[in-house]
């Protein structure tokens, strides 16, 4: 049989503000849009609303950059106080560099939560304040956790929830989104010792479920008009418990550094 | 207003034998299946099904591996004549590893078509044939083209292809598909220089939507199920001359190397 899936990106959420109950309005916009919960609905949202209702903005005139910052911004041609909130988020700078065609540099950090990203995913556009950079919600699992949980009380049904954020690729042109949190959504699908359809053992397939999640909402999601919600209907899942770090490799492990 | 997709896994798609030809049956599924095509609509259709009707198998016992293959067959536990189709579809080895937990080890290659792969993207599951490789077609991109052009002179409609592929990916567990041939397809959408939702430039977006494409097709396919062929209907886009190349970042780009 035809297995189909509908992906649908969420209109007329209004602007997040700090303090805001995301759960409580994304519930109300997705029956304003004739899409209330169903039982095996994941919705993907974005972490700019979670990062803006949690008050993940900084202001940069509240910032004093420490001198490892003054260093980068000067190799960079960066502001040596959006470097001093990148730092604060990382671990770890992987590398720091400036094209000769870039206005400025950009540094590959691991994220105190684990993730390698740009610029520790510390972001500097869609959102109001002028000035001002905005950082990653300090515990999407948490974050998502409480939005899964007041949407399945609400509507009374199994649902889903992955925190999406938009990033760069090692050797591949282009941004897609990944999953950065999650809640109850697998990370991960493991074909690991299934027969192939031959009959013969597979020997390494897990596919990335989440992650194929985010990337599908970037279909529907356009930046500049605001639909940070996507709601996928149809899919084949089964609830469990899960965390945005099952999709992280150990350092150890990983195989194309 | 909300916008909504459908990803639909085409049933019933019979095994594919060398010289098939794979528009005249995709197109006859796509009937069969209750979604003859319509403008608008693109297709991700996988890698092996290009591969079988192109006859990229090919018998190990046909192989003789250099003494280059014989050494990383001592190394990484793995058949050297296997490695020799490995290198022979390479232009470098990036990085040739075996982790103590593994049976076997893994080469990551830059393909001679350019992509940065494990084992140069050679396959081992899923075809008929035992003792036998499987490697990426010739010219994905015409590949896809001959699809594209015949089954929208059949239906006397705009469509695009996109031949997908399974990677990992470094950082991040789990592997997810990939756009490695284009038809029609945009390989990214950009959003540099647009306006944000606050008037405000945005600085760098620019969508790897033929990636996003490959990523959500996985969502709908069971690779032990045969469905190969995906079809997106409802996405806003507009046809263009493009190419799997798009999506490479250029050596010297590569920001995370």
């Amino acid at each position: 049989m035809s297995m189909s899936i509908s992906v649908t990106a969420i209109a007329d959420i209004p602007d997040i503000m700090q303090g805001d109950d995301l759960a409580r309005i994304v519930g109300d916009c997705l029956i304003a849009s004739g899409n209330a919960p169903m039982d095996g609905d994941i919705l993907c949202v974005a972490q700019k609303i979670f990062s803006k209702a949690e008050g993940c903005i900084i202001p940069l005139d509240s910032v004093t950059p420490s001198s490892e910052a003054e260093k980068y911004a000067a190799e960079l041609g960066k502001d040596a106080r959006k470097i001093e909130v990148v730092l604060n988020e990382s671990t770890e700078v992987v590398r720091a560099f400036r094209h000769s065609t870039e206005n400025e540099g950009t540094m590959i950090c691991r994220h105190r939560l684990g993730f390698i990203s740009a610029n520790a995913a510390v972001d500097e556009s869609n959102f109001a304040e002028t000035d001002a950079v905005m950082t990653l919600p300090p515990d999407p699992d948490l974050s998502v956790a409480r939005m899964q949980s007041a949407l399945a009380a609400r509507f009374g049904c199994q649902i889903g929830v992955v925190m999406t954020d938009t990033f760069g690729r090692p050797w591949r042109i282009g941004q897609v989104n990944v999953a950065i949190g999650l809640s109850g959504v697998p990370a991960t699908l493991r074909e690991q010792g299934n027969e192939d359809a031959w009959g013969r053992t597979m020997k390494v397939t897990e596919s990335a479920f989440a992650d194929e999640l985010a990337a599908a909402s970037g279909l529907v999601v356009r930046k500049a008009g605001k639909t940070p919600v996507v709601l996928f209907r149809g899919l084949d899942w089964t609830p469990t418990k899960s965390s945005y770090a099952d999709l992280l490799r150990r350092k150890q492990e990983d195989m194309f550094k």
